[in-house]
């Protein structure tokens, strides 16, 4: 893909990067995109040098080693902090997402001092591709949104979905009998996550691969978003 | 896959159910293969009518209006809990993993009293699968065995490996250059785990497809294993 800008139609880009690499986007593949290409392209990149940093994000940024202008940033996209210790900051996003700095980080944004927010509604994000991927191929896709979180216990980060269009991001076996008849109870799988993950496979943070195509997938249909992959708090052991 | 039992040469199976599939294995793919048919393999199946239930056991399952034996099982296993609350037991495995019930659970299972354990040590299976494949078809694999985790603050589950072999489970991008040449600090992406949840997609918990055979997948070179993945308590915010 070439670079994005604030603007760029990246439905036509993603058509056009593919038919350079020999893809076809047809019904029923899977299109899953950075949320870097996205938050570019919506222009939700932030200037430090205009960012005023609130008392607290001093206070933070003092006792964290950090940027107080990319601190206020942080808090600014937060509802909620979860954690903040050492120079950690986990915080609940606006969308409901637990995740390190509020998703917004610097790597592979260009100039020195600006950093990339997640967009604004990533859901809105995955259906407006959808629809112009649509638009100039006549194919029915899902759109996932994927970013880069890491996880309580585990080390390492992996790609899960933070916006969704076209499918349902669970796939329900509840009541659905094992093989051998018993109810399986417990089992709903995230596979708008699992996709997402896998997508991470066969992209690379240095090149310009912000995109995959799954082909193959048969994914739950019907229409879902990345909200329905957000733990209520009241159900959450862990806020 | 056949229904495993066991001491059944579950190389030899995953090699016979991918000749009948038309997959022939390759040096350079990773070999998915699901906990269940591992502990299966290895006997890690307990009839819960032989376990006597601890007072702990038993006062537990009374608030959770749980099967006492199925709570003493999973203590067995258990080196520390982490959230006891409403009917959920969320514990830290002698393997060092969170997850729910110490991974014990009846979901293909024959048997109506049977539960199946987490292998005792996932790394050992992971390498045993890995040096039979060697033996039976000349080929060098990784193999990651794989469960399926519920996570905080996210709904669903995804599958993460518990067990890997013959790769590193971690690609580390750190000190790596982004493509405008800043360094990348943070990037340590958790691959072990993306193949285990992109395994996932073409499984089905309902049909005998207990493996997966990834192939054109680049791994990070060397040994490694699953304990990689577990976060040490000293760094881990949420133990």
């Amino acid at each position: 893909m070439p670079l994005i800008r604030k603007g760029d139609d990246l439905g036509d880009q993603i058509v056009q990067a593919g038919k350079e690499s020999g893809v076809t986007i047809e019904s029923g593949d899977v299109v899953v995109v950075t949320q870097k290409v996205v938050s570019k392209a919506e222009g939700r990149i932030v200037n430090l040098s205009a960012v005023k940093p609130s008392t607290l994000a001093n206070s933070v940024a003092l006792q964290m080693n950090r940027d107080p202008r990319h601190v206020e940033a942080i808090l600014q996209e937060t509802s909620r902090i979860i954690r903040m210790k050492d120079n950690h900051l986990i915080v609940e996003t606006k969308h409901g997402f637990v995740c390190a700095n509020a998703g917004i980080d610097r790597s592979n944004v260009e100039g020195e001092d600006r950093v990339s927010l997640l967009p604004e509604d990533p859901d809105r994000s995955a259906e407006k591709i959808r629809r112009r991927l649509k638009e100039l191929t006549g194919a029915d896709v899902a759109v996932i949104i994927s970013d880069t979180f890491g996880r309580a216990w585990r080390m390492g980060h992996v790609n899960f979905a933070i916006g969704v269009a076209g499918m349902k991001p669970i796939r329900d076996y509840r009541g659905e009998p094992d093989m051998f008849s018993h109810t399986l109870h417990v089992t709903v799988m995230a596979v708008a996550d699992e996709l997402a993950s896998a997508a991470e496979l066969v992209m690379n943070k240095r090149d310009r691969v912000p995109v995959a195509i799954i082909k193959g997938y048969r994914c739950p249909m019907g229409e879902g978003n990345a909200r329905e992959l957000v733990r209520p708090i009241e159900e959450d052991l862990f806020r």
